[in-house]
């Protein structure tokens, strides 16, 4: 790893931990271990663009990884439902304490920050994308609205799992998201 | 209201806005208007019994709402509808600034501090079980899996609408909603 993808690691961390307010470059610098002047190198224009980087490099990483899942499997309900518990595995693998790197962030900056409510939501849409291209064989006009949904689900899933410390609302979201897609026109 | 509701009110506006670690006590008392000593008069234990009560209080409320809901429609999948559209309609009035009021801080004290995800979780449970029990007569033992989804989508939907600035991500889980529930076994 280059110390700039370290700086980028560890605000994705404290990001997704703390919020964006909560967290500072003091911080940054201490948990990354990288030095005060590398962070502003590479960083010039300090917090708000490193935390758009950091959103937009999870939010990249996430979209591939739904993207693999959803080419992974033939059928569309499958690999949705498939997608939702790998990730219940995820969020119980890491003790509850992941799963949602973007949630704290988006909350915060939909009322203060435009330039970061922005980059979140633009993930929350690249999210969407994979889901929504894989249903839409099936599923046809439907597919975007769905996809906002399955979205939707497994963030609030997310948020409860994390609470409940238990992969049981990302399992039940999993098993309701199946039955909602077996609804065909 | 007394100095002790407008510290609580307060504190509820401040934590759904940028989670707990980034609210402080000096920021209660100027928000607040209460002198730092009726502030520490009515909460002697400090900020996290002040978030504690605040989290309770904002939980009550949104309970009553939500039996409210339930109790003026006869058929559950209507009420439960009809509840997330109000929902859309209210997030939207806010100017997409409110909506979730616990998120922020459920998603921080999941894994920083158990006392609030505690609180957290408690409040998410009690806001599933009217429409768990709205639900029962109709979907029998699915009703306590569908209540777990419906906040679930409710509260992704919240911040998928904030970021867009639009209900309609609300709207979408409402359509979707009543899909669902138009399964009957």
């Amino acid at each position: 790893m280059t110390k700039r993808d370290e700086i980028i690691a560890t605000t994705c961390r404290l990001l997704e931990l703390q919020g964006y307010r909560a967290t500072g470059m003091n911080e940054i610098v201490r948990e990354s271990g990288a030095p005060k002047g590398s962070l502003y190198h590479h960083f010039p224009n300090g917090k708000e663009e490193l935390a758009a980087e950091a959103i937009a490099h999870a939010a990249a990483t996430i979209t591939a990884n739904i993207e693999g899942v959803m080419a992974a499997h033939d059928d569309a309900a499958t690999a949705v439902v498939a997608f939702i518990r790998v990730l219940a595995g995820h969020v119980s693998a890491s003790g509850y304490r992941q799963g949602g790197p973007i949630t704290a962030v988006a909350l915060e900056a939909a009322s203060t920050n435009d330039r970061l409510r922005l980059t979140c939501r633009d993930a929350y849409r690249a999210w969407q994308r994979p889901f929504a291209d894989k249903l839409r064989p099936d599923y046809g006009g439907r597919a975007d609205r769905l996809a906002t949904v399955i979205i939707a689900a497994i963030e609030g899933g997310i948020v409860l799992a994390r609470g409940e410390q238990s992969e049981r609302p990302l399992l039940d979201v999993a098993d309701e998201v199946e039955q909602l897609l077996g609804i065909r026109d």
